[in-house]
């Protein structure tokens, strides 16, 4: 059987979407820019959904929802973000259409609306003309909001999950008393994305600072949470945004505070969205289509009976549908997110088992179970680990009775496993560079991530940008303190940042 | 302290605005129809999401999301939709603001879209296209897709959660080889509803058929779930068409069915929204606020410990937070969804008991726990069942070490009984009226659910429509047969239909 998945040595852009159709997660619609997310695919996003929820509500947060539609007034009380959304907004200019004889539905001239609307790229606007009502002294505060929704944004070019038009991603909008416990704030969602995308998606991040010219417009800076590609180019995974006083003086929202005076509140905004699973699949995923962590996998385990005659079949559909049982029985573990094991057990028999074998790993299932009429003799079965194909990955003989503990172990091991392999990957990828010439011929050559000193100014980023399409990923968290100079100017620079070409 | 919540005796829908204020459901927003949902209306919508989506998952659906924007030449394929949809549609027509000193934002007239895109109403259309790609052969079939999302219908005059300009839904979308099987899926899914609504939402609905007039546009018929209000009208509150091979046809899915012949598909859709809330709410509140069954409730004990001094306060924090734990504890229950139960602990000793109380009755907490320094010197504790207010739903000496036991049978015994109720009440409400002069005289003084005979004509249905503002809510089903004569006209009729002013 032909090979569906492009190698990605071969052509990297093909095998991305070649995974992405062989595992059904998404295809571009006819609307531009917009895609369907398949069930498999919506599968995924519903695992991170819950676990992300679930952190967030250990975190104090409360999920709300704000309207779709903003007045474009809106946009225009917050300067840095009319500038930063107005070029790629959906615009609602009427409210109706009319059927019109031999012209069928034409937009209604006489149902014009007096204010036009956007789609909501992002809804910092509308929550905090909102907030205005809400804050009025500082016991209100701080107030922990979350909403999981819709955004357009109008991109020109588009790639599946990664940037579309429509996406769907969950913002925090968060008001506070004090500088610093929005600050805290906004420290505390970014390690709560670090570990989900570590622990969860085991996709190993880099933590830190966007630099002024990469930030969130109307933030006052932007944490991000960076990872690497396996064509060594960076993916912003994740930011959180300190907006300091910008969106509460835009929109007035005054608060009393304990010493019994006015000041305007404090806030945060922090987002993920589906683009993540682009990142899941070009973090784990291989020349035989999706790989996925267990944690985030919406079927952890297929189990798949094999056999000629009916007879033979029906003993190893038996034994397949007892160790389902089995592990379904199992107590719910946090590992799992207190969700029960989703097991499938393949009987499509008029397959071939190398062809039954070849789509569970298309579609990234982490363990296969394999029990065939041999095994059901020696009462055992053959255990595949997604992510080692072939038969070094294979165990054969594992003991039927052992079987589901086996497999428990094998998931966590497997969970564990991607993480070391995406870091290994991202070390072995990483450079200190100490000049220009040495930067410019690693980007070409080799990507990945360059630390290098830089004189932090935006002249210097925008002309590296310019010459290399490298951009500064972030300033990281928690480096050693190492003075140097900046590679291109010879200015002093206070610590190497990040940088790399990315999506 | 004054009652913040208007009598329902004294204004109906200021009473409803009241509760739903008072609760912290939502709020109108500035841009027109649409509202806010507060964080505890949106628990409740969580709450409801989890119970539905499992439910559909267990009868064999899988979710997936398709695009916000829908072309509109989708809208114009299939007639009766356009029909039906078109006057109350938004419209985007433009991709980009500009800004221009002077006037700030303004629409860019360069960035017109060469086709209008609709926000969408409702999916068919879109998700009709795109099976087109996705259905070619029997083997394909069925497809069982849901959807959660939002949706936008510009409506005139809204109401909070029962009308809105923006709501959130699930619509399901089915493709089927076959009539029958589409129609049982029709069937199953207004089933899964009742289900629902009775068993989780403790409101009574009828089932049936939508009679001609008020079906689906796009429909060959329309099943709903009927409730009826504390005002004695009714509420449609989830619906399940059979669309035939409406949608097949007007976006050619054809398939290859098991004859090798080629056959348009057969297709169910189906909804519920954010209106439940609004249904929930007039089902069971009261003159002191929301009442809420257990299983749809964010939060099902309050615990309000008591004293003056710290000492005493210490002591009753103490024993609210070992109840909490032992509750926390309990082994996960389907009856509350497999979730652990959501406990909250209220120690503002700053405000009087009374008005603690009367928050959480207001915020519509199931059961509430008082304990105060006499119980601790008891070792018992105060249990109050927020559906019976004032001293008869409250019973002291509970021993604390039965408490937990105690608190789950009340829990399930207050579902049941919030059911009962409701039943109650619809049935009192409920009438057989023979003759067109008592159905006038019943629908001016009292309102409820007619049960009438009716010839079966959109003609009649219309005339009693403009007469009496009671439209027919449903054709029920599993009604004995008992034919009869049309109470307008004398004309035959097959069985009594259920009439009543509606939301």
């Amino acid at each position: 059987m032909a090979n569906r998945v492009t190698p990605r040595l071969q052509d990297y852009s093909q095998w991305y979407l070649d995974v992405v159709n062989g595992a059904g997660l998404a295809e571009n619609s006819e609307v531009r820019g917009c895609m369907v997310i398949k069930p498999h695919g919506y599968a995924i996003w519903e695992k991170m959904q819950r676990a992300l929820d679930q952190m967030f509500k250990e975190t104090g947060h409360v999920n709300a929802y704000f309207p779709l539609l903003i007045p474009k007034s809106f946009l225009e009380k917050e300067e840095d973000m009319a500038e930063g959304f107005a070029k790629e907004c959906a615009v609602v200019t009427h409210y109706r259409l009319k059927s019109v004889p031999g012209r069928g539905l034409i937009v209604d001239p006489e149902a014009k609306l007096a204010e036009e609307l956007i789609v909501r790229p992002t809804s910092e606007t509308i929550i905090w003309n909102t907030y205005r009502d809400w804050i009025q002294s500082y016991r209100d505060l701080p107030l922990l909001i979350n909403q999981w929704a819709n955004v357009v944004r109008w991109e020109m070019r588009t790639r599946l999950f990664l940037r579309t038009a429509e996406f769907l991603w969950q913002e925090g909008h968060t008001a506070h008393a004090t500088q610093m416990e929005a600050e805290d704030e906004a420290r505390q969602m970014l390690e709560v994305y670090r570990t989900f995308a570590e622990d969860w998606m085991a996709m190993p991040v880099i933590t830190g600072t966007k630099s002024e010219g990469q930030k969130f417009p109307g933030a006052v800076y932007t944490l991000c949470i960076e990872a690497m590609m396996q064509d060594r180019r960076a993916l912003q995974a994740g930011t959180s945004h300190f907006l300091g006083q910008n969106f509460a003086k835009a929109f007035d929202v005054k608060f009393q505070n304990q010493e019994g005076t006015l000041d305007y509140a404090w806030a945060t905004s922090w987002g993920v969205s589906t683009r993540l699973i682009g990142g899941l699949v070009m973090t784990h995923s291989d020349d035989q289509g999706l790989v996925l962590p267990p944690r985030v996998a919406p079927i952890q385990v297929v189990i798949v009976p094999l056999g000629r005659t009916d007879e033979e079949r029906k003993a190893t559909v038996a034994e397949s549908q007892s160790l389902a049982a089995t592990l379904h029985a199992l107590p719910r573990h946090e590992f799992f997110g207190y969700e029960p094991l989703k097991i499938k057990i393949d009987t499509d028999f008029d397959k071939s088992p190398g062809f039954r074998f070849n789509e569970w790993e298309l579609r990234g299932v982490p363990v296969r179970v394999e029990i065939g009429p041999k095994d059901i003799a020696t009462n055992t079965c053959v255990l595949a680990r997604r992510d080692i194909p072939g038969k070094e990955g294979k165990r054969a003989g594992v003991p039927l009775a052992a079987a589901s503990a086996h497999i428990i172990e094998l998931l966590k091991q497997l969970q564990a496993d991607l993480f070391d392999k995406a870091s290994r990957f991202r070390d072995t990828n990483s450079y200190e560079v100490n000049s220009y010439a040495e930067f410019r011929e690693k980007i070409e050559n080799q990507g990945g991530f360059l630390w290098a000193h830089w004189d932090g100014t935006q002249e210097t980023e925008e002309r590296i940008a310019a010459e290399t399409k490298a951009t500064i990923r972030c300033v990281p968290f928690n480096q050693p303190n190492e003075p140097g100079k900046c590679m291109v100017t010879g200015k002093p620079s206070k610590g190497r940042v990040v940088f790399s070409k990315a999506y």
